[in-house]
């Protein structure tokens, strides 16, 4: 348990990030495109420091062809405590059969329907995480 | 209860859309400033179809004052079925008082700390919502 004072925010290590994101079943994608954002939710899943979900060929990632770089965020709220990770990188869609296989390895279970769905790595370049007590 | 048939994805009614987002606590408020995606948590409250959360000065408001148009998401996930739902809409600082007062009303209650902080509604364009079950 934290022994911290009421109303408190508190900033999380790289580790704390990682370990935080790797509990998380559910994370939020924004795309910016012609000035215009965009938010999806998805389920991902976290190995190697590097975020994976899938998604099918479609809105979102014609967003992602066209501006890579994209915000990822995770958070839980209780009553009194919340955290919240936000990471910035770049998203890919995997191609090589390799990369695809490491995230399939994730085990990731998606509410997408089956088809011809793609793997989607995001390369992170910086993660920052906040704890706030009310 | 629903009754639908494994793995369907469904469309929310605006009304809906809007019930969900008056249970919901938290949702995520996406902006894009000079193409760079930023996504922020908030905790908000809803009402006459306007949806609103406090901030503190700073890095979130840049953000609005320079492109006020933003997208805000908020979802729920159970292991088979998930509710999201996003609008496009804009976001401005409340400076009158009679809207400030509109958004007392809605007695939200966020994680700020006490301080100089500000009221920001967002006024929708749009909304959607769906219903996912796998």
């Amino acid at each position: 348990m934290h022994d911290q004072s009421h109303q408190s925010t508190s900033v999380l290590t790289d580790d704390e990030c990682w370990e935080f994101l790797d509990l998380q079943p559910i994370g939020r994608l924004a795309t910016a495109v012609g000035g215009v954002p965009e938010i999806f939710p998805v389920t991902f899943a976290v190995a190697d420091r590097l975020v994976y979900f899938k998604t099918r060929p479609g809105a979102k990632l014609a967003e992602l062809a066209v501006n890579a770089h994209v915000a990822f965020e995770a958070d839980q709220w209780g009553p009194d405590v919340a955290y919240s990770v936000v990471l910035h990188g770049d998203a890919e869609i995997l191609e090589r059969d390799a990369d695809r296989a490491a995230a399939e390895a994730t085990g990731l279970r998606s509410y997408l329907q089956d088809g011809k769905n793609v793997w989607v790595r995001i390369t992170p370049t910086e993660v920052s995480g906040r704890r706030l007590s009310r």
